[in-house]
């Protein structure tokens, strides 16, 4: 079975690390001029390792192997968060490069036709995993038309900057590849917790986002009595204890839930707040317990207005991102070569952040491993990983291609 | 007994309410145009009535009775919120110089001395209570000296603009007062959910305001588990719910409180909020009570701090406000003078709103008394109260100042 450099790998992940490096972290969003240039550099990486490589018309870098089918996709992103980790979605990316390699160089493997890629803006400074939405043909023109950063720059003028504006968009070749495989660091602690190596993905968790509002009657915090109060920010208080009680006797381990923003009307110490909201977010790898939860939100909202005082209402403020289940026959070859590179060191997880494999997977096959976030820390400067868990990790990715391959090949 | 002219009353009233009407409401806050403009025209009015008046230099309008004491000072503010009702202040002051009219037009009482008032900024544009605090001689000279409104326009060059600088302050004459009296609306409901048309004021509530602020650890609301989290909007939570569990447990019917403001950082949805803050404020005639919500807060942080995952902490965010008692005599006088005008359709309550005998009541024995407003609305363009309480309610002060003075006179 082919053997990864780890050296070489190291190595290319320090250079990609150079560019947009601020303090220990990266600053590389999608489309800045740092971000283009790293995607010139990982192209010329690429065709050094052999592969037919384009930039296509949203700065995706396909490197394309020479090798017939059946092929395998394996990547990531390289842009970053706006004050970004080193690791995040450029650790995939050159683990794609170096599974490549590792297996072109091996004669028991040279034969396999492993295409690499960096997906563009997975990170949704402008439309939230435009390259892979993009190369499967799903993006959304309106959508992309729309797109702003959160500074206001539009994604079209980002892109006309960048002189892509007429170049072509690369499109999945149909046919060609059994399936796409990405690694990732976890970004939270499971794994170093449990002194583990490598997470094997069972599936991206789904998310539902949630805005209750609630409208009460604004008035003089002195004179106004307590009986007579239609206070907004006391129930939206209520509203969020309740959701706080109920949502953990339904909760898994992996289950998550947050109210990350409040906003109180008009905001005074001397004025009864006549309206409150609050954006409610939760996460699974169930759509069931996801329906769940939004039937108890709406349960606490009817109670609510069942008082009388206070009229609350709760609606959805995102597209619900449905759960993704990573392929299962991929899950056994990463599990198989988890076993022999980290024996009993390794676990089935679901992933709780987004990656572009939620929407890829609409398309293909798809999986995903881990390797361990040093104190679970991802999307700040203070990221990391142990670098011998990132030389496994991709020793790992690269047993579980070979074998998804020489399965694939078997098969036709 | 004297009889107040109630034509007289109304269309002073109604005169003033033209300087600064916006729509239904009075736009006139301390030293504006307007507010000097109507100082000038209730300065005219007063030295129409017979009394030497003085418009100080912070804009106090000081009408003096040519009549030996004991006097009264009777009056109020004629400065309005920034989007201010018609009566709030100006009821009082138009009241004082109806009490002077009418007792020195009866043979029986024109012996009597009532000085009227109408105080600067008690609405608290620059500095809260200027105008009596000056009189009394407790304005402190460093606050003034940095006050601004709340865009940033300094009081001292409010004073300069309107030529005051240089003009001396009124003080109060030692030994001339009996005593203060203000009449005022109630700008809550109690008296026309009761029917009731005169409301003598026992005391007006004390007031504390508290921070409480929630240290947590900003995470991804994705990647970290509910177990790992340090979510300060989530101890907010518990702690604006446990302050509205306890505080009924201890409150009378009149007491309050109001968490008026909330922030929560960063404030977004995908991220567990790291810091969050809310702006406790409570209010109620009797320090101990006052004592005791300090205390459940304390309780209620340290229930907070001893779960070890949030660092909660409260501090007090004003200097707190004492309870003031209105003098037992004065509403003895006032409550008579109630039960003649209005038989069994008065009460003695607490003021739930600050006013000018705040600050009064440490130089002279002060008291009030309130007349129902029509939905007890206040600080709004939409505040009013009906004519037939308007007119009643100025009866029964003029009454009550007479027999005070009455009673002095005797008594000296």
């Amino acid at each position: 079975m082919p053997k990864i450099n780890a050296e070489r790998l190291l190595n290319d992940l320090k250079t990609l690390r150079s560019i947009g490096a601020v303090e220990t972290g990266v600053v590389r969003p999608a489309l800045s001029e740092k971000d283009l240039e790293a995607r010139r550099w990982l192209k010329q990486r690429f065709e050094e390792a052999g592969l037919d490589t384009t930039l296509d018309g949203v700065a995706n870098v396909i490197g394309r192997s020479t090798k017939n089918g059946p092929a395998l996709i394996v990547g990531s992103h390289s842009d970053t968060q706006p004050r970004g980790g080193w690791l995040d979605g450029a650790l995939g990316v050159i683990y794609g490069l170096e599974v490549a390699r590792a297996l072109a160089e091996d004669p028991e493997t040279s034969d396999l036709a492993v295409d690499v890629v960096s997906w563009q803006d997975e990170e949704s400074r402008f439309y939230g995993c435009l390259g892979s939405r993009s190369w499967i043909g799903v993006a959304d023109s309106e959508v992309e038309a729309k797109a702003t950063d959160r500074d206001g720059v539009k994604l079209t003028d980002a892109l006309a900057a960048a002189g892509l504006t007429d170049v072509p968009r690369a499109r999945m070749e149909e046919g060609r590849y059994v399936g796409y495989l990405e690694a990732h660091i976890e970004q939270g602690a499971w794994l170093e917790e449990a002194g583990e190596q490598i997470g094997v993905v069972t599936s991206i968790v789904g998310i539902r986002g949630m805005t209750l509002t609630f409208e009460g009657e604004q008035n003089h915090a002195g004179t106004t009595t307590m009986a007579r109060r239609k206070d907004a920010a006391t129930a939206l208080f209520k509203a969020a204890s309740r959701i706080h009680e109920e949502f953990p006797k339904h909760a898994k381990p992996t289950t998550v839930w947050t109210i990350g923003r409040v906003s109180i009307e008009p905001g005074a110490a001397s004025i009864v707040p006549g309206y409150a909201e609050l954006t409610l977010q939760f996460r699974d790898s169930e759509d069931a317990l996801l329906d769940k939860y939004e039937e108890i939100v709406e349960e606490i909202v009817a109670a609510i207005n069942a008082e009388g005082r206070v009229k609350a209402a709760a609606t959805r403020n995102r597209t619900p991102v449905r759960p993704s289940d990573m392929d299962d026959g991929f899950q056994q070859h990463l599990a198989a070569a988890a076993e022999k590179t980290s024996p009993g060191k390794w676990r089935r997880m679901p992933s709780a952040a987004g990656h572009d494999p939620m929407v890829l997977v609409d398309a293909l096959p798809c999986a995903m491993l881990f390797i361990p976030s040093i104190d679970g820390i991802s999307h700040d400067f203070a990221e990391d990983s142990h670098e011998e868990d990132i030389v496994a990790g991709c020793q790992v990715l690269a047993d579980a291609a070979a074998s998804i391959l020489k399965t694939a090949q078997e098969k036709s």
